[in-house]
């Protein structure tokens, strides 16, 4: 990709009213620009970091069986009304009348709509389970909308929802989709606990969030530094620094994200809104349900929250919007431009995603907008190109070694 | 894939509401699923088609230097007093307000909003020519939606913006983005014609529209069977079967879809909105812009009109939701049903896209059901298995061969 094509309006300034050190680095580093409180635009670079999380959600969840589908923002009042959610949700739901004064609601979640859908398909235990998701816009018209992608009233969330003859088979789904959602914290390169958590709104049994640890966020988590996944309820009484009570690690804070929650509703919505199956039994009974979220929009804040450096940052492998930039020293016309240009067009041939810096700008100006753009390999084009060196950054590591041009097919391997 | 887990419920009759073929099928098929009128929900077959249309686009995009964004769905009243469309658009546009009494709408189109991100970032020449497009859920509020997918109230589209210092570069780059939509609906198998069309509520000073040649759609199109692209206006008055007065091909008519839309839109926006650029001269003019559109939920139902067979339908190549769909005759525990499951867990493994079909089924319920799923190679594992040998059926050619369990990998290059 070519820099200039790319639409990267960096900021000089850090804003004012940005909070964070994330909601700084998306606005400084020409991720994202605010349209109104809450509702953002994701600029080219923000959007292809988002892509590539939604991929890595969908093949995990892809592998253990689910499928995707999208639903509607739009949802009639008669399904919030069936579930009896349309007068609890309160001001945090977007409503509108359409031109026939039809009332309907923009969807924080979706619950009603696909209970309706398999309710209308599913009537026998032979065609259950199911797992079925989206990666969807969705819209909560939050009181005070703070902390960039945070806390937006329109975001990006993959909602997933499962339907069961029987709760041992929820029980089995339910973990399955945990371990997915493992899986998906772990590629991202994100520290995380799971913890115990109230159901909220959404209503049901048991569940647990996902909470990403880090210094912003809405809930203050305690945890041993050791643990693999559990927060234990009680360590929130333990002062930081104290051994854990099992022995491993000792006790942290932190102000944690949440990055996804997963709950068992149990018959909740089912029994509401008579979605019915037949068992084996040939008696009728509510189907069990699952549902799952994790907020795609916010792990792009949680990723940068954890990746920052004192210069900008450094994305994770996975994710990172490009594998490599190029950075020619020179103007357009020398002899150093135009071999970064011939070894950007051999790197790209060979299906190599990379970004190369064309702007006429001084290196002082292309190396602070690339540290804010965070590709870990960064590639030189300075004084050794009559020899056929280039200088490769490796950003994470903040080490520099000489390549030789026609061996940087290796460096992108 | 599992198809129990696919989620493609399936109908024995079709639906008397749907009164094209493509929107019956879409229905009988176990597509999408009307969740109010003009409002859908894709389910996971359709949606695997969406993606990869989807894939496409952004493919030939990328390819002429296009970024991606995306931009949010709710757009401020502000924007739109600017442009003086708020007043203009009528109910088609759907209003709303949030909590704190704001006024805002649900984006048809994204002029509005991608002018004040641009005007904002960009000052001067050197920072053009821009191109940034998305691709995202759109509101339109119909007065009377039909037609399935056709005439929708939500509806998924691609659309693209670019942004020039001169008359000239604005030429060129309509010129590359109309060879990229070319390439598009060439890979989606689509046969269209590119027709001069009205500006209608976009406004701007010139504008050519892609007709997919259907029997279905809003616009009945006069067209030389022979000709390449163009329609010529004068076209219309002559009789169906006619020479054609190129001399090349005779004279057809369609009720065509609408499926791309390419403007010229000049400076109406830059200059009602302010987003002025220096120019080399040092003086401030009004950016040049042009929007394209392309329709891709609707290119969902004009592939299925033009690739409809008595049974159902064969989907092109590029947008199958699977490559292959293996399908065993007997049920689960006999020799042929796992032959069957291995051969399907061995081709996975090798990535390859199939479905299997693993329900509790009769063969004609099976096959009924193939016939609307649409994939091109089916492998039907019968009564030579325990000799090595099934059928793989072209159902496209409509041919059938016997291949050697062995040498399936073949069949799916």
């Amino acid at each position: 990709m070519l820099q200039s094509l790319l639409f990267v309006p960096t900021l000089r300034d850090i804003p004012k009213d940005a909070e964070v050190l994330s909601h700084q680095i998306l606005l400084k580093g020409g991720y994202v620009r605010m349209n109104a409180a809450g509702i953002y635009t994701y600029l080219p670079l923000a959007y292809r970091v988002i892509k590539k999380i939604e991929n890595i959600i969908r093949e995990e969840l892809d592998a253990i069986g689910c499928s995707e589908l999208l639903m509607p923002a739009l949802q009639v009042k008669e399904l919030w009304m069936e579930s009896g959610r349309w007068d609890v949700y309160g001001k945090e739901l977007m409503r509108l009348t359409d031109r026939h004064d039809r009332d309907f609601c923009l969807g924080p979640t979706h619950e009603e709509v696909i209970t309706s859908i398999v309710r209308d398909c599913i009537t026998s235990y032979k065609k259950l389970p199911l797992a079925l998701y989206q990666i969807q816009t969705k819209y909560r018209d939050e009181f005070r909308p703070r902390f960039g992608l945070m806390r937006a009233r329109e975001f990006i969330m993959k909602d997933l929802y499962t339907f069961h003859a029987s709760e041992a088979d929820l029980d089995e789904w339910y973990l399955k989709v945990r371990g997915a959602y493992i899986n998906i914290l772990n590629r991202l390169d994100l520290h995380y606990r799971i913890v115990g958590a109230d159901s909220g709104q959404i209503g049901g049994s048991s569940s647990e969030e996902f909470m990403i640890l880090c210094e912003i966020g809405e809930d203050t988590i305690a945890y041993s530094d050791q643990s693999e996944f559990a927060i234990n309820a009680e360590l929130k009484d333990l002062p930081v620094g104290s051994p854990s009570p099992d022995g491993k690690g000792t006790i942290r804070h932190a102000k944690g994200i949440e990055a996804g929650h997963i709950f068992k509703l149990g018959t909740k919505y089912s029994q509401a809104m008579n979605a019915l199956f037949v068992d084996q039994n040939q008696e009728k009974k509510p189907i069990i349900m699952g549902c799952y979220g994790i907020g795609v929009s916010r792990l792009l804040m949680a990723i940068i929250e954890q990746h920052a450096t004192d210069l900008g940052l450094v994305w994770p492998e996975e994710v990172a919007p490009f594998k490599a930039h190029i950075i020619p020293l020179d103007k357009k016309g020398s002899e150093t431009y135009q071999k970064a240009l011939d070894a950007y067009n051999f790197l790209k041939q060979q299906g190599g995603e990379v970004l190369f810096d064309d702007r006429e700008e001084r290196p002082g100006v292309k190396f602070a907008d690339a540290d804010l753009i965070g590709v870990r390999t960064r590639i030189i084009f300075g004084k050794k190109v009559a020899e056929g060196i280039v200088e490769v950054k490796d950003t994470k590591e903040n080490t520099v070694k000489e390549v030789a041009i026609n061996s940087l097919t290796e460096v992108l391997k």
